[in-house]
């Protein structure tokens, strides 16, 4: 089972949890300025200390080098959110080593050598924590880190410095979006260093009312105090949503059913779909079971885990060939109907 | 049963089968000439007429003087076709008389003394015919029609001298329509003396594709020949729609499907929604049903039954008090929703 196939992530406002940890390999200069050399100097290195028989979790993780990785599965592999679209679109030297139920990536030559991402389903921050704190520890065992004792660790930006943490929520606000207070939440929680950004990070656009909201320092913090702020914003956020759920049900209870019903009728029945609507009917869905409010079957994977699914090039992978967009929205409709049937 | 819950009505492009004849009581001036007095002499004459235990079809009427009947009744009698729009509207003492399953419904002192319309299932003109001959027959027994050897039945308007007769199919024309060519069949039907109308008759606009195509002339042609031209070219029409639908089919079978799917979803999940929606829904469902491209279960009622049902009128009368647009809403849906459950 895959991290988001876990039912947890169809429970809650906070669909799930992530960790990110920025590392960089003292003996090589940053990924930007290495040559050809190494660049796969690091990538060996990296593999090396993950891929051992030291832990039984190495057997657990597998290697894609990006140079010999053909495009579909590039972009297969981002919409699981395993690689960025920055590491897509490099020409260096990188890889990626992902575990087998996707709840870890390394990424390696992104922005900086070291990129590891950890996941976990609902509000657990700390589970995510915990595997990459993991992860860390045993790279960190042969590999030395770049590493300061006044600035803690170094990374390519220096907005990273220090613990080289991101922790976010991907959150789903459809209430908050609708009625628009989305924007002002934005402006507040920036006020405590919290960025919202789109489902894929930064620069890209909140799709099915998705968001990530995560935090924007790592100096002067610790890992400690970094976990607490995200979860104290986030559950206001949260209340926030719920606030704005209440309103919009009591303002006008059927309209607010009628909508979320409409779109189950059309999950459950279109033969073509695009991602744009599937993305908002299924945000929908979400919000109907949430609430209570849709007294219908659930489908055979929580929404989150179908979200990744319909993505375009998810569906491209799956077909194993070049799809047209027309083929591509009968064949998202077909697997949606499908996961409805149960 | 009604008429329209006959399975017929869901089964082929023309829906149903309608007469009408036109009749006056030689004695009496035309309606929009009559005082007071002369109204209700007229009304009085074709209640006893009809009312009456010569034969045992008598019992199964029941009169509705307009004058005594209150508005949302009016509108509900003519959502059911069982009264015009001009009979909602006169100041005249009139009235009508309507049979147990709605398939005959005398409309007394409306353009003429006497309007016999008949109604049957599918594709029945004959059917209908027999049944307005036979309750012609019964009021013949004691009323002295206006007729002229020369002109036939004298009526109010000369359009309708000779027979008195219309004849008419409701057709379901969902291809022609979305191709565009009703337009032609309309001007080409036209040179063969038929005229295609909207759902509730003359003046009235085509809504969820339904047209009403009858014969304009009366003077000259017998009723058997009225009834072979409706017949002829009624099936030339059929013949345009099953092609346009083929046409269609073939362009795009996932188009064509999808569109059927959704509304089918629609209608089975909405909490709310409009006339004039579930109209087109409930023609694309049909079209679904017909072609065989809707693989789901049959609504517990025929389609042309739950159109019906689903007028503001009829819905207002089952509330049995004013409805805001919106309680009116939300009653359609629940019906709908209900009526697809089964």
């Amino acid at each position: 089972m895959k991290w988001y196939e876990d039912i947890l992530t169809d429970e809650d406002i906070i669909i799930s949890s992530r960790v990110r940890l920025a590392r960089n390999i003292r003996k090589y200069p940053f990924a930007v300025k290495m040559n050809k050399n190494q660049a796969e100097a690091v990538l060996n290195d990296i593999k090396d200390s993950v891929l051992n028989e030291r832990t039984p979790l190495g057997s657990r993780f597998k290697f894609y080098n990006m140079a010999e990785t053909e495009e579909n599965l590039k972009l297969d592999l981002m919409a699981r959110h395993l690689i960025s679209p920055d590491l897509v679109k490099t020409k260096r030297e990188s890889g990626a080593l992902v575990m087998d139920d996707e709840s870890i990536s390394i990424m390696i030559n992104e922005e900086d050598h070291i990129r590891i991402q950890t996941f976990a389903a609902g509000d657990n921050i700390e589970k995510a924590y915990d595997l990459a704190d993991k992860i860390d520890n045993i790279m960190e065992e042969t590999l030395d880190y770049a590493f300061d004792e006044k600035y803690g660790f170094i990374t390519s930006c220096p907005t990273n410095f220090g613990t080289g943490l991101r922790v976010s929520y991907m959150m789903h606000l459809p209430c908050l979006e609708r009625t628009g207070n989305i924007k002002q939440i934005i402006n507040a929680v920036s006020k405590y260093g919290i960025t919202v950004r789109g489902i894929y990070g930064e620069g890209t656009e909140a799709s099915g009312s998705i968001y990530q909201i995560s935090n924007q320092v790592t100096l002067g913090k610790s890992e400690k105090e970094t976990l607490e702020l995200l979860k104290n914003v986030g559950n206001i956020v949260k209340e926030q949503e719920m606030k704005m759920r209440e309103a919009l049900i009591v303002k006008d209870r059927i309209a607010f059913a009628d909508r979320i019903y409409r779109s189950y009728g059309i999950l459950v029945n279109a033969k073509r779909i695009s991602a744009s609507e599937a993305m908002d009917c299924l945000s929908d869905v979400r919000l109907g079971y949430i609430s209570g409010v849709l007294e219908k079957k659930r489908p055979l994977f929580p929404i989150n885990s179908i979200i990744i699914s319909s993505q375009p090039a998810v569906l491209q992978m799956r077909a194993g060939s070049k799809l047209s967009p027309e083929k591509r929205d009968a064949m998202r409709a077909a697997y949606i109907n499908k996961m409805f049937e149960n």
